[in-house]
């Protein structure tokens, strides 16, 4: 259920209309299109969900077959974008990489009129992971990786440029899960970032590069990284709880729990966790899940807070390999899919979005002349 | 006087507070930080206005004239960032070139932390000219500009690498009153992306970059290059008229005309206006300058659209032989003043932005199974 909220950040004001989701409604409490989004995880491929958002229904199998098709031959990337790639620091903010690879592929495949947006949507969607993972690799290991695998998905098209082989099912799987998860939240801050910018009638590229810049933030995107940063410092279950009452103590920001919308739970949580609890079975991890569960119970006996997506997305990713500064990367991959729904659904509607401000300055006055300023 | 104005897009719903400018407060159109744009545009230089927006106050000669010295001194490229400008094809949107080219600095000198937001600034604030030259002389003449000049102002430094001379003082003057005129306009799109990125506490490169995407839009930053295309088009006053009268006929959307906010005029149409008659007449010319006088007066006879900002800064630029496709560009030159002032202002009160959205599409639904699908 939707908390009633009021004040700064424009919290429960109606920006506008949307047909995409809704978050925190009674009952479901995240739909996309009207479809559950455990239901959606529980039986669809990210393919399907993204096909679900950006064109508004669920594929058939053929519809499905040939967008995926589709999507796996564009995963190319063009010289001159492997050559700005090459030229980014190893010690660059991931996030700042994606947004310059978006916006430097705004260049060479410019978004000429609004009849090409499923086009360049479908682009971005099928090499995001080419760009993440061929300036990971090349900064890192100093390898030229190749781009154009034929995986099945894009989560598995992911992993196997990241770890140099074919990904196994059961993670090519937990990425489809956690794709569909992240891939639509109504006006959160990075797709109204997004529908702020569409508004102007600006370019796909533009709207999604402006994106990836808020959801950079860390009280956006990075939440899951930092959960991942809290719970490798613990070496136990009770570690866990002895160092994050300690945390509480002296009142620190503890990121994964708590939501601006949901009040009571993130429906997210359940379905995540309940893959990372899969994925600690099958490497045998005997710490990390259990001080996930520990940290679980601790925030809501002390603080009633519980989940929200980001926190078992940490250990979910580490089981898997994923170096920790890739797992917001991976929510652009994947939310995605929302901005650019966002930002047809702008369009198709549009007024620019110009609100009004509070002014608390200083009242008119003359300029005073250089020399008699101090 | 500000329109009262209600639906969508926001408009005339407060999304903040600013101290930073106001904007169709009747007595003065449009102030900075309690100055009257024409007072400032009379008496002061853009970097002195720089300053005023971005410290808050006026600074004495001494202030400036350190200002000015450490803005020169940041003028410089990074080798890595040329070799990404050498890589963006003639044919890209200049918006696209200055969007890569803030996003790529971003990866090389990254704001580590909100200390450093005004070092950040500045810094963009001496480099953008050198980008967006450095990019225009490469692809179009073949030539690795100079982007280090000693020129005075940011303006001249802009005139000087775009034309391989040193600007004359007309042209520098010019430069500081269009740049003064530009450089804020409380929560417009670009300057609301901004602050809506700033809400998630992301970087300061992520702010601008994604408002250099939405002053792209047609709807708000293209104005003056869209008026320019439109008057070079006619040959004499009576020709203008003659067109004009079809196009609206045809209601044809006409561009420099009219603003969201302003009712009745834009404070800063009669400012440039005056300098357009002075470089018409410095270069003797007997077209462009009539033809948009006859426009003026036709819009107002017509329409009762008042010309705003952008209308007399066509024929303005065109006279000191700016490329119309650079016309844009130099609005961000300015704007970034704006933008990064209110990103520091959303950093110092924050609460993430993150608004509602009615919902107007499918209610629950079960997923139905991929074989049951039409």
């Amino acid at each position: 259920m939707a908390k009633q909220l009021n004040g700064a950040g424009l919290r429960g004001q109606v920006a506008g209309k949307t047909a995409l989701s809704t978050v925190g409604k009674s009952g479901s409490g995240l739909t996309y299109r009207g479809y559950d989004v455990k239901d959606l995880a529980n039986k669809c491929q990210f393919e399907e969900v993204a096909y679900l958002i950006l064109k508004g229904k669920l594929p058939t199998q053929t519809e499905l077959d040939s967008y995926k098709e589709k999507l796996r031959g564009m995963r190319g990337l063009p010289d001159a974008l492997k050559e700005v790639l090459e030229r980014i620091p190893k010690d660059a903010h991931p996030m700042d990489v994606l947004r310059t690879g978006c916006s430097m592929l705004g260049n060479l495949e410019m978004e000429k009129s609004f009849d090409e947006q499923q086009e360049v949507t479908d682009r971005m969607l099928a090499c995001f992971p080419s760009i993440i993972c061929y300036w990971y690799r090349f900064s890192h290991d100093g390898v030229r990786v190749e781009v154009e695998t034929d995986d099945d998905s894009i989560g598995g098209h992911f992993l196997h440029m990241l770890h140099g082989e074919k990904p196994r099912e059961l993670h090519e799987q937990v990425m489809h899960v956690s794709l569909i998860l992240y891939a639509e939240h109504e006006f959160n801050a990075s797709t109204f970032t997004a529908r702020v910018c569409a508004s102007t009638l600006s370019d796909m590229h533009s709207c999604v590069t402006g994106a990836i810049g808020s959801l950079r933030g860390p009280l956006h995107g990075g939440a899951n990284e930092a959960a991942m940063e809290m719970i490798e410092g613990f070496t136990s279950a009770d570690d866990a709880e002895e160092k994050m009452m300690g945390m509480l103590e002296r009142k620190e920001k503890i990121m994964g729990f708590g939501h601006a919308v949901y009040a009571d739970s993130d429906p997210r949580n359940g379905i995540i966790k309940e893959w990372s609890e899969k994925l600690a079975a099958d490497v045998g991890d005997t710490v990390l899940y259990p001080v996930s569960v520990r940290c679980e119970e601790v925030m809501w006996r002390e603080k009633k807070l519980f989940c929200n997506a980001d926190f078992f997305h940490a250990s979910a990713y580490n089981f898997m390999g994923i170096p920790t500064k890739l797992f917001t990367p991976i929510f652009v991959m994947s939310r995605l899919t929302g901005w650019a729904a966002h930002v047809m659904e702008q369009r198709s509607d549009n007024r620019i979005i110009r609100p009004s401000a509070d002014y608390t300055g200083e009242e008119l006055r003359p300029v005073p002349s250089i020399a008699d300023r101090a």
